[in-house]
């Protein structure tokens, strides 16, 4: 998407340069835009674990041009097979449970061992890299296509008037390669000229809503307003809010969607009001194996510290301050999941169905041996 | 309640010193205890406007007392009375909607012109301050005291394992002259030796759960943990709490309660995993005009400043800082309404009843004219 009028995604080769790939270091965000060279696959396995980016999508295609470096810098004899061994798991321990890292990781080894010379590895890395990016941003503008009729139908019924659509944390397009999921419909309608207006959740205790997902939406030119967390029901309530898009982190293939801590009170407030609720998400997001996701999914603790402290611009640099008493104890539970009965509807890149097995199954007829 | 073991309330005439009232300057809060000394009436118009102390029963207190510190001021001639009013108004317009503020002030000025002698009018003023003080104190007091049984009964089934009890905003002493609403049940049954453990509830954008809440339960020795408000709704659906306790602005005579914007959502979470929720209040906040919270209620609109920026404690400084883009707009609504659908019980100085104008009514049969 647009970053002062110019297209970005958050990861790419270098231009005119095959040996560097370059990434927007978000930790800047949203104070500065800061874009970094990478060159080997330790940088990148820091920029992963440091989080210099994030989200589930961007860190997969990471993962795969991670591996692309690392075949440059491999040693070019028998122990370049070795190098991306290590390679890869240095890579997949950077953060153990994104699903996508692996997946990206195992799919390059899997393509690299097709190819009969280094100098073709290299070349089939360098290709697998780019297509699990490519695809990675296919699929949310997929999603973006899919949910685009829900926004215009709403436009119409309102005459035109924006649509005031609700939105936790990020799952914009900074957390992916491109489009986003839950705003690639709302980036789809905004380029097509609907107006629409977006309520920022700005998702404490880390503020992605507040940092990530309002300067996106501020580049890219979409009218936002941030709120405080504790400010959608009472939206709801008087009429405010005409939907609710938010990503997931996990949804089980029974429709129960586990997303930032919070999402599962906007559900309530939602359902409560008769306000749609959707998640949009890739199917990568889909567990086909849990069926219960209140029992099954498991359910990260932060430290207490990112509660306590909070970080921001101050006098030109990032300073952090202590909101709470120095000795009191905070809890930090970094999602919660939301009911499928709370969720009016899945977007995923090959259409909208029901948070249910069934519609879910229907959609996706390929995993039915696990339904 | 105790501060360092020792026994404080919010406001209190200084000892030894017939002329000056001092407060615990809450804007140093939790990083100082700041005792301020006001001697003045526009020192405590000062300190209500800009918020050193808070809180509709302590700023009733504070009220009253700046009714007897302008007693001491005035000219003791003819203009006595002239400039009792001024100081009136004075003190009226620190923060219009506090509904106590002009019920204090009113009082006060009822009291004094009982008084035959410029001397004897300064008696009652210093008689009816304190008066006025020690009402809101015992109200709160008994409004713990007829919570406590609801807190016994939970801790009786749970084998006398930690009560978990749900708090949100600044409901304790604090913002009353001692004991608090929403607190006062707590600290009555942790002094009497219940096991008790209280979810705190940052309350963003203000922070006054973060800052005051878990500053004064842990002063007093109650057990507690700050948590994001994104976090109820997670741990009311693993069994992580017992029941929520709120406090009110205003309650509206059908059982519709005002309170800190985020309330309505953590109604709904306990609604939706069968966990009593009370209002704690008393009955000066009930509105006997009011019969629809949503429709007749006001909702302040406040800075979106106070969302996009936060202050904090920072190498010993308070420091502020930004954690938006800068341009983003940010909207910051103070309050929301909870229907009464959603409310358990309100806890008031009489005694509990049901959020419904019935009930509400028994409790308070002299109000039935208005019913």
């Amino acid at each position: 998407m647009n970053i002062q009028g110019q297209a970005f995604r958050t990861i790419w080769l270098k231009p005119g340069d095959l040996t560097r790939i370059q990434i927007i270091d978000q930790r800047h965000l949203p104070h500065q835009l800061f874009i970094e060279d990478l060159e080997t696959v330790d940088q990148m396995a820091t920029a992963i674990k440091d989080m210099h980016l994030r989200g589930a999508g961007l860190i997969g295609a990471a993962a795969g041009f991670g591996i692309y470096l690392a075949t440059l810098e491999a040693p070019k004899n028998d122990f370049f097979e070795t190098f991306i061994f290590q390679a890869a798991e240095k890579l997949k321990s950077t953060r153990p449970t994104a699903v996508n890292l692996a997946w990206a990781v195992d799919r390059q080894l899997n393509a690299i061992q097709q190819g009969q010379s280094i100098e073709e590895k290299i070349d089939i890395a360098l290709f697998m890299a780019t297509q699990i990016a490519d695809e990675d941003a296919e699929h949310c503008r997929h999603i973006g296509e899919h949910g685009l009729p829900l926004i215009e139908a709403i436009s119409r019924k309102k005459n035109g008037a924006p649509v005031n659509i609700l939105t936790h944390c990020n799952a914009g397009w900074l957390a992916f390669v491109d489009y986003g999921s839950a705003t690639s419909s709302i980036y789809a309608a905004h380029d097509k000229g609907i107006a629409v207006h977006v309520w920022v959740d700005e998702t404490r205790p880390r503020n992605q809503g507040a940092s990530l997902t309002a300067w996106e939406l501020g580049q890219h030119g979409v009218p936002h307003t941030i709120i405080a967390d504790n400010t959608g029901g009472h939206l709801m309530q008087h009429g405010m809010v005409d939907m609710v898009i938010v990503g997931s982190d996990r949804t089980t293939y029974t429709g129960d969607v586990a997303n930032k801590i919070g999402t599962y009170l906007k559900a309530l407030a939602a359902h409560d009001n008769n306000i749609p609720f959707y998640a949009a998400l890739p199917s990568s997001s889909i567990d086909w194996q849990m069926e219960d996701g209140l029992k099954e999914i498991v359910i990260e603790e932060r430290h207490g510290d990112e509660v306590k402290y909070m970080e921001g611009l101050c006098e030109s640099e990032i300073k952090k301050v202590l909101l709470t008493p120095l000795n009191s104890n905070a809890a930090n539970y970094a999602f919660d999941v939301t009911p499928a009965r709370l969720i009016t509807g899945i977007i995923t890149e090959r259409g909208i169905c029901k948070a249910n097995r069934e519609s879910i199954l229907d959609l996706f007829p390929e995993k039915k041996q696990h339904g």
